[in-house]
């Protein structure tokens, strides 16, 4: 593979196809984002046997250059995608990781498999991710650290713990998606607004709530009950029921204060809470946006 | 009221009138059920102001006994329903809710109110219930006891602390909305079949797994994860899911293998699954259905 030579490095096309949405980039020598786009793609659009046809629509022109070598991460790799990539166990780092690529087409085109772990003690059951694991990478890479506690928020909230450039654990939480339940379909949506704004004071006062003895299936009925006796306005109980979500996750994190700082992947949105939220609780933290994602698939590229 | 006069006891009509349902028994001197019926004729059918009509149209035949006496509890007695019946506050006994009645019709017709409570420590959400304090009280005297802890599972699980015949306290889980939401409305639905038994051991699975460190939000996902690796079949999933709330709810009780059995309140399906995972952790518990609700309107009306 004479394109790993850093005299000529190759061009690189990086891809995050996920369950909604299909985002691409192509990379300069560095890593830097030469061109990107982003296309309401994700793989639930595209019909089975067509993977190949949309990404030649979509990228084609891209990887006509000269030596381009294109990684995918993302859902395109599981069972419903373009083709399922068996998860890479954990612990696992850039080089397992590289090993368990799944090459479409040889030394061009790679689906980049997710990362499976199958915890100890009261995590039996196994655990799963599928494009989180180039976002972390990446971000680790930007922050110049080789271990760290990361998060990836989200619908399903991801929480992983690397040591030494290696996955070693994750876990899975559903606080995303318990939010849009419990606040678009259950007796709690009756009493919340949706439409007001982001109310930092309430949204403490849950992640305050959920640091308590107890459960969190008995403390999302106070969202109902601080209403209905007008403890708080309709339009602060979705961010008391935030708080008391994202605290919930944080209660059963083992983080100390002299800890060193969490690292956060995603949108501003989602990182701005969690980092309020640990910073609450006196934990040090840092954000990364999209810049992870290529920055993970640019230097798994150079293990290529 | 001459109608305490034991002597000459007064017929008693208790009405179970709730957010779906509505329930009506007519009852003899000592409590035993005379005649019962019931309509799909809950709260959320009747418009505004036509509560009145509904009631002499199902059960005007019964309150033409002379001295008749009408209790009427659940949702009929909330904002929603005939008129509100404010919340008596814990700690309260008979006594107190007697007090407490609305009286529609004097000396005829009153509605129960239900119960508030302010928790102390990590529950200072208030707390509510409407109906089940009825049904509490009723499987006290049922039982002979004036002290438990007792769980009524169901949408909205209640566990209630009594001393004395009074209750102290209690608390809400979202346990069976959760379920539901989960089962039919979130990503575990997708893997999950709904059509299956009821799997014992698979249940108690969940259960253990649900009395280790970490949070359900997490645990939750597992249920995906079997699947997605076939360590449980589609149609086990659901019993799983179950021990896992279920034993959510058990985690947070203080409950020593010498105490006093706990008291389930219920229909039969969800008591028995209370009663294994309660077994299961060695824990004694004892089980009353509709029963429970005409004891204790039996009850308070003896005290009218």
């Amino acid at each position: 593979m004479t394109a790993s030579n850093p005299a000529a490095p190759r061009p690189v096309i990086a891809i995050d196809w996920g369950t909604s949405s299909l985002r691409g980039a192509r990379l300069g020598a560095s890593g830097q984002v030469l061109a990107s786009r982003a296309f309401p793609r994700g793989i639930l659009t595209v019909p089975p046997g067509q993977f190949e046809a949309v990404f030649h629509e979509l990228f084609g022109d891209w990887m006509q250059a000269e030596g381009a070598l294109c990684l995918i991460s993302g859902m395109a790799g599981s069972r419903q995608g373009w083709q399922e990539a068996p998860y890479c166990p954990c612990p696992a780092g850039f080089a397992e990781l590289g090993q368990h690529l799944l090459w479409l087409q040889a030394d061009r085109i790679a689906l980049v498999p997710g990362l499976s772990c199958t915890g100890q003690g009261d995590r039996q059951a196994p655990d799963v991710m599928r494009g989180e694991e180039v976002q972390i990478f990446g971000a680790l890479q930007l922050s110049g650290r080789d271990s760290a506690t990361l998060v990836l928020p989200g619908t399903h909230s991801k929480w992983a713990h690397v040591d030494s450039g290696r996955v070693l654990q994750f876990q899975t939480f559903m606080t995303g998606e318990v939010y849009a339940l419990m606040s678009q379909h259950s007796i709690l949506g009756k009493t919340l607004d949706l439409s007001g704004d982001f109310d930092a004071a309430t949204f403490l006062q849950g992640v305050d709530q959920s640091q308590q003895a107890g459960s969190v299936l008995h403390r999302l009925f106070a969202v109902r009950t601080l209403g209905l006796f007008d403890r708080l306005s309709a339009a602060q109980l979705p961010s008391y029921l935030s708080g008391l979500l994202i605290g919930e996750e944080l209660r059963t994190q083992a983080l100390g204060a002299n800890s060193a700082p969490v690292i956060l992947i995603g949108s501003d949105t989602l990182t701005q809470r969690y980092s309020l939220a640990l910073q609450h609780l006196g934990l040090a933290c840092q954000s990364h946006g999209a810049e992870a994602t290529w920055a993970g698939l640019h230097a798994l590229a150079s293990t290529c």
